[in-house]
């Protein structure tokens, strides 16, 4: 191919971060300090559910050197309505009159010294007349105990507006697709099988726990925030305030991990607030236990139904996804949509019915982490292929490839599948297996399987992002994009795209951050969108600047390719060093919103992730215990713009998801969460990734991405969960539907498989 | 006119930054702390000319808590060719062998705590060959005493090329221009005047004292700056270091007062090498008292001599013009050839010859100061008209209106002159003065006297400036600029030049204070330049912003004029509140560069600045003291785009250059400054203003300003001393040749004239 000439193209350039990282001087909100700052410390509901009789935060006020307690009433006088949210404007700023769950922020002391701040938490005490909770999505469903008494769109958000004002339910939003005739085919099946699958909520855990600052003053205000939607926060703000967005500025520098948990609005909306009611800056940091209270995956319960010819045609499915969104909606209804178009997995079936909820319960928030829903319709959707071709003795490849949709076919919603390399993923990763050859499976206590899945994501639509490229008169130039460097490498990434357009180094860009007075509107740094979208617009605005150099050039009188270098050119315009060239472009992908009814669209998604897995497990069968002996993930990401960060961001997320399919759970008992902390709530460590750990990209090109590629971040959390389902099914026979896949579950089934009674049971 | 009706132009909005500078929250380098951060303390030489024999640093770096003691030798190892300057690369960062000043930085202690390394500076002592000194402007023109060895010009200064290597001479630039016959003139002319007058070396004193911070780490270089000259510092900055601009971030937040002083580059340099050797963020913040050895205004020896006819034409002039440039060029040579090129005055001569010379002495560096040089030459050249027209018998205004430059005629340069307003300046004085009625001189030892004058400046050419103005999704407005907010009102004006552009409030627009990473390039802010200059670049980027408004409404199949509401258009575009319209510009006025021999310029400025004084005194004859009991300053500002931001900069420059003319001077012994601080040196207090104090605007326009504006910080400096002058001259009869002008000299000067001997003398 032509551009593997490229300097920067394809080329492994080291993450242009790394020097500032590794020095510890890279900058981050936690280091920020602002004169007269003070520190808020956050009392918190102890009970899932219950009206506030009342607050008593006297002793808190009394303590030296407290500036000042804060409840819902004192925002109220700076904030007349203090509600928030991406989607629903439905979360008070602190607790009004009611708490939905347990950890939910009451009060706030503000004290120059956190020490004192969070001593004085302790001062403070609540009465509360309790309320009955719900806790489970599908109880929710129908149940009497209603979160919210009225459901709040936000007006901003398109196509919720048929919401506003529903009342007596906890189901947010509704989503649905109708293709074809499902009861015909169902009717007309060889075999019809149904099963359900449920996730379990889990936790982002960045390393970087939330933390912002705001700064409030003379009608301006300006937020400091670990952030990954910085212009989403600008105008958000500014719509509780009521302000221009021009009088609210978010900066955001580096960012310590995101996965969708720092999206939207969290502790922007608090600080701002405390820092008009106190006239002083504010900081509000999370200690890694409250992020727990903060944002949240959606726990689902996914029935799912398929009838299924002899061959192994599947020619209908229905998908009934319920997703426990906890008291708050954040981008619950996003998921639900998002997630719920592409629930019935990457196949070509005649005959489709989807039904997806976002539910309202007495749990912390739920909103987006890495996937989008995409891991847990997956998780359901792929288990359950395993099962039927299980059933019809069918290879598990074999039957997979034999549905597969391929490109040019249209998916559920009518979109045509387009640079969608599933088959070509399936098959790398049944390669990677050995899938073939027979696997040594074991005898007596040991047991070995193997297990495989694909799946696919569509990406949120529509979005926009606006790029500046500007040249400097020594030729270095200046990349202004809101994107958020969280880790995942866009400063390279975009740098490198810029570069590739101006025919220099991607190491001679500067990439500026974040801040919403400069850097143009980004929708935000999610869902695997930075290098399509704002990939586009970096490599559009660079071309603005290229073609305006060429004029700049004819204005000289300079003959038709004369190349001048930059600086001269400068030179001879302003007579010395001196001047800019800047190149601007705004990109928005083509879209056509699904129709409310049958949720038909011929645009539903710019591109489409694809990941594939598979595994090998070895089961001990008299503990349940297992050990993960090969794990390899393929995703699709278009042209690898710079193979070794595709290949960190799919180790990591694969790493990420294996902690979600393993041992990762927020457990409860009565609404309480019992193991907020990393002490009790585990994460993977070096330890747990297993001793083959295989992650690579398929040979693909995004035709319509910005130099063939497109986003790399959440491919691999897609199909490893079921991927591990399916392997220690086949290693030991029994059939996990409820994430995570613990010891203790394994144990549990084979008992139950052999007629085994459990030791006390 | 049309532009009455407007909501921006002509109107006097309140200053956009006014609440947050009353409310102390206004953002100065002087808050900044980072973490981590030393601070510097600098050591200077107590000698005025010397050979170094030794520093020794020992004691001071023994002191606990000294972080480093710092000299040339440590710097060298980061920056190897560790000189500097805007014209010459002439100034070390610190003393390299020589000291040429009593006050020059020689070495400079860091410590986390300023006290202590205060404590550290005493403990340092050097040891110095002494050499002889040159001080005074007209002797170093030909001493044997050599201030440096060699010539250096910057590489980048447009015309210092053939100044290169040359040696044996103290003087930096030589700037010639010859118009005519002058010899020829003065051999026909009636008579013949020569005089000499000299201006003395004052100093800025902005409120802020000089301040930077540098963060180096990693290859790339933070600066935080009280600079006037953003773009200048990273440009000169990369210079010294090799890098690329991209690599070196300049942020400049308000400023307290620059005046010229904290224009190009100043202790950028110190505080970069600093943080490089220290591999810490570094602050050096200079105390009141140590500004007066970082920049103060050129003293100036100008002879004058003038050919006039009978009834009053002045048909030939020749100026020698010797400026004091200190020990360091600094931006001398610029001051020498702008100030040079009329220091004939704004007159129509034909024969016209001009010498103007920057000379190096063992002075404090002397750079640019409000008016760049016009008040030293217009001192000179309007005492010398009224001293002509006193020996003529002829009525002062009289004479210089026969004899102004009349728009349409040509310069000394041969540029036409064009929208320069001098005669109407002229009368408006003295119709403020009622000058055609009788004045009541008083008699015994009261006298009472009143003086006019009249003078001009070329602006700084060529220069550059861009801009950026970017439309955010509810219609609001952020407007990227490097022009400096000094408290000259810019933030306001700029923001008026939008809205007016884009049909919105002036408040709405948030002005995006510099930052070389973001905001575009300004020359400086300087010289009277950013609301003709930068203006036009607003003016240009808005329409730009403007043209691609109405090319969005075509795209979304508008009618033509259909006027939708941005925000409306926007959410057209991209379905929700989302995107940007980015306008961008850049404006270099037209400019010739006069003729290296001759000085002809067909245009040799962008625009011209015209101020006329008038003054009157009354005088205790027995002591020498006075009284100005009214001042009348009247400028040519073109349309007053915000008429009460003119008026401020024209009170605020005349009571500075009240304070030039009166009381303010630098005083030496042997090379000593005998009265650097400000229980001292006295500059003017609100008790000095004088009882009537009329600070006004013609009304004119300056046809290819934005919106007909031009300059207006500068104009009211010109005339001012001369106007003084000549009244003092008017109640008693002396003429004062050299200011500032002082009881003392007038009751020298009368006792002299009196023929009555001084006591004790």
């Amino acid at each position: 191919m032509a551009r593997t000439a490229s300097r920067n193209i394809g080329q492994s350039i080291p993450r242009l971060e790394a020097r500032e990282k590794v020095t510890g001087r890279a900058e981050y909100v936690h280091h920020l300090r602002l004169p007269g700052m003070l520190y808020g410390k956050i009392f918190r509901s102890t009970v899932p559910h219950a009206r506030i009789k009342s607050v008593d935060v006297s002793a808190a006020q009394a303590l030296e050197g407290v500036y000042r307690v804060v409840t819902i009433d004192d925002i109220r006088e700076a904030i007349p309505h203090p509600y928030y949210g991406p989607a629903f404007h439905d979360q008070p700023i602190l607790a009004d009159g009611k708490v939905r769950f347990a950890g939910e922020p009451v009060a706030v002391v503000l004290a120059a010294d956190p020490h004192i701040a969070q001593e004085a938490v302790g001062l403070i005490s609540a009465e509360y007349e309790e309320l009955p909770a719900v806790f489970d999505e599908v109880e929710a469903m129908s149940s009497d105990v209603l979160v919210h008494d009225v459901l709040k769109p936000a007006a901003t958000f398109p196509d919720l507006k048929h919401l506003a004002g529903r009342t007596g339910t906890n189901v947010a939003l509704d989503y649905h697709l109708l293709r074809g005739d499902p009861e015909a085919g169902f009717a007309a099946a060889d075999h019809v099988f149904e099963h359900t699958y449920r996730s379990q909520q889990v936790m982002h855990i960045p390393m970087e726990p939330f933390v912002s600052v705001a700064d409030a003053a003379d009608g301006r205000l300006t937020l400091h925030t670990a952030s990954q939607s910085p212009s989403f926060v600008r105008i958000e703000i500014a719509r509780l305030l009521g302000w221009p967005e021009n009088r609210v500025r978010v900066k955001v520098p580096y960012l310590g991990g995101g996965f969708g948990g720092k999206l939207y609005i969290k502790l922007e909306a608090l600080v701002t607030a405390l820092s008009l009611v106190a006239r002083r800056p504010v900081k509000v940091a999370l200690t890694m236990e409250e992020q727990f209270f903060m944002v949240t995956r959606h726990p689902c319960t996914f029935t799912i139904k398929s009838g299924v010819n002899k061959d192994g045609t599947i020619v209908a499915r229905t998908c009934k996804v319920v997703w426990n969104g906890g008291a708050y909606a954040d981008i619950g209804p996003r998921v639900t949509q998002k997630a719920g178009f592409t629930s019935a997995g990457p196949y070509d079936i005649e005959n489709v019915e989807i039904h997806s909820y976002a539910v309202y319960t007495n749990r912390p928030p739920c909103g987006a982490l890495r996937g989008f829903g995409a891991p847990q319709t997956a998780w359901a959707y792929e288990c359950h292929m395993d099962e039927i071709a299980e059933a019809l003795g069918m290879d598990k490849v074999a039957f997979r490839r034999k549905n597969l949709l391929q490109n040019g076919r249209p998916q559920a919603t009518g979109t045509i599948v387009q640079d969608a390399a599933l088959e070509q993923a399936l098959d790398q990763v049944a390669d990677r297996l050995n899938w073939n050859e027979p696997l040594d499976r074991g005898d007596g206590r040991i047991r070995r399987g193997r297990g495989i899945a694909v799946g696919f994501k569509g990406i949120t639509a529509p979005t926009t992002s606006v790029a500046i490229v500007n040249l400097y008169a020594d030729g270095s130039c200046g990349l202004y994009i809101s994107t958020v460097e969280m880790g995942q490498g866009s400063d390279t990434v975009m740098a490198q795209i810029a570069a590739e357009v101006l025919d220099m180094d991607a190491a001679a860009i500067k990439v500026v951050h974040p801040d919403t007075d400069v850097t143009p509107y980004d929708m935000g740094t999610l869902g695997s969108r930075s290098t399509f979208h704002m990939g586009t617009a970096v490599r559009l605005a660079a071309e603005d600047a290229r073609k305006k150099i060429a004029e700049l050039a004819r204005e000289l009188g300079l003959p038709e390719g004369s190349n001048l270098p930059l600086p001269e050119l400068f030179r001879r315009k302003y007579g010395m060093q001196a001047g800019n060239i800047i190149g601007t472009a705004s990109f928005i992908p083509k879209y056509e919103k699904p129709d409310a009814e049958t949720g038909h669209s011929r645009n539903a998604t710019p591109f489409w992730g694809v990941g594939a897995s598979g595994a090998e497990v070895e089961v001990d069968t008299e503990t349940g215990h297992y050990r993960i002996t090969k794990l390899v993930n393929v995703a699709d990401v278009g042209t690898a713009l710079n193979p070794k960060l595709v290949q960190v961001q799919l180790s990591g997320a694969g790493i990420m998801q294996l902690g979600f399919t393993t041992t990762e759970e927020m457990v409860y008992r009565d609404g309480q969460l019992t193991n907020g902390s990393l002490a009790d709530y585990k994460i993977p460590t070096l330890l747990d990734i297993p001793p083959e750990f295989i992650n690579e990209h398929v040979d693909s090109e995004q035709k319509d991405g910005p130099f063939g590629g497109k986003g790399a971040g959440e491919s691999t959390t897609i199909a490893l969960s079921p991927a591990i389902g399916n392997a220690l099914f086949d290693a030991v026979g029994v059939r996990l539907t409820d994430l995570p896949l613990t010891p203790e579950k394994i144990f549990r089934a084979l008992c139950e498989a052999n007629g085994t009674p459990l030791a006390g049971e």
